[in-house]
């Protein structure tokens, strides 16, 4: 029933996601990836509005697979596209672990 | 993995979409019926950009089943609220059949 093998969204609209990297240019630069690998048709990726997950971003959410990123940089979105996108491999290190910031998040260590 | 037991996405900045409905209201509409029902944590409604479906708007996925809906009307979505997201039953009569306009599009015939 579906239009798409795989969707993507993006937050680029939460409190925090898009203040921790420049979330429309990760659509940008996936959809590019994707149209490189002439998949735009079938995969489609999506600008949206907040996931409820703030501080842990950027985020990315891959359906129907419910896959679901979390400190995503920008030097990340190749592998995902070539790895998960194309290859059909999540990438295990950048999966969400609700509760902790994001794995390429820079966690400020108390000094004291 | 994921986050919701039900995502819904709304298309609010495509170019049709926003044009045949208020869909920023259906998002609204939608949080506060589901909040009402106990399951805003549990059922998550975002914006979202253009499906690339254009013309069959307004549309609405829920995912990750992946159900799609098209030609959704501000009066359709209590039934979508209740019967499919609360009650797990999709709106049969509101579901997306590519090519096709949405349900509750009305088609102009040709006159000749």
């Amino acid at each position: 029933m579906g239009q798409f093998t795989k969707h993507v969204f993006v937050c680029t609209t939460g409190g925090t996601c898009p203040t921790q990297g420049d979330t429309e240019g990760y659509v940008k630069a996936m959809r590019a990836a994707l149209g490189k690998a002439g998949l735009h048709t079938e995969i489609r990726v999506n600008k949206s509005g907040c996931f409820s997950q703030c501080g842990n971003g950027p985020m990315v959410v891959v359906y129907p697979e419910d896959v679901w990123y979390a400190g995503v940089k920008a030097e990340d979105l190749d592998e995902i596209v070539q790895s998960h996108l194309v290859g059909g491999k999540p990438v295990g290190r950048l999966l969400y672990q609700p509760g902790k910031p994001g794995p390429n998040v820079i966690v400020q260590k108390d000094k004291h």
